[in-house]
């Protein structure tokens, strides 16, 4: 397995597309899949748009909208960070084929920050078929 | 890898069980996993009930509940199908037993279309263990 | 692919890291990931914080202002239960390492379920890299 750290704002979407296709290359594994895996409960990961910044703008609000303050039982006020995480999910999968990363035109690999700033891991795993 | 295209409706919850099915078994990998890969940033792919078709129907008044029209910083108008195709994601992993997938009784998959009518392509990854 | 049955409350989240860990280092693989199907359509799999309960008591509560009783098309009453499995999911992939799950300091795995009490089956499939 693989990793490697990033620094994140307080909340944000930081597009990893480029880190995690860089260990599906340099792991030769032909054909498979690439999993990222994110060992944090106030974080997530995603694959959306690459191209407008917006559209992770808007993403944000809406959670914001789907999971506001309200009177949480967990004390450390971050509860709607904990919800996100679960909604976005903490795992995903992807599908390599001739040594790389194949992703649709439009998408791009999203770390998604809802309780930063903080230094965070992301796990990658390649698995050949 | 293996890949098919279909033509969906505007919005709605197509059944991709069959075609998936098919793959899985024409790759004879015994056991492992199969991984459904939606290259598209304004759909998605999720697992739910294959008898009554009202429960899409339900999923997705609730997703519009969930994700409505706001003022949203993304010009081109269909931010609400970016949302929503993170919220149900964009990949699946299944079971493969005795080279076949294997689903709980009432499980199909479904191709999720927040942003149609297109035609679109959904990638099958069969991986043995 | 292994399997274990949990009976399960009204609604809820069970902790079954423990038994999937179990499997795990029964199964030997060295490295590689775990993959945790849930063949229901009114429950779900997700990771979060393990410690406090409290966490996973405010998910519940949010996801039933997310999903709340409406006039759903689908007669059997369970709608919210079917929108809340395909929005936290059904099967999520685990990194392996060492013979060992690997998770974050602060994860758990959950059971979710939305539709109980009812005897439910866990699948799991853990492959080597």
């Amino acid at each position: 397995m693989d990793q490697f750290c990033l620094d994140t704002p307080h909340e944000g979407f930081v597009d990893i597309t480029a880190k995690v296709r860089e260990i599906v290359r340099r792991s030769h594994i032909g054909q498979g899949i690439c999993q990222v895996f994110i060992p944090h409960t106030t974080a997530g990961v995603t694959v959306n748009e690459n191209a407008d910044p917006d559209v992770v703008a808007d993403m944000l609000a809406v959670l914001d909208r789907m999971v506001p303050n309200l009177p949480y039982r967990h004390r450390e006020g971050n509860s709607p960070a904990h919800v996100k995480s679960s909604l976005v999910g903490c795992s995903i999968s992807l599908p390599v084929v001739d040594d790389d990363l194949l992703l649709g035109t439009w998408q791009g690999i999203y770390f998604c920050e809802f309780d930063g700033p903080r230094r965070r891991n992301v796990w990658v795993q390649v698995m050949g078929s």
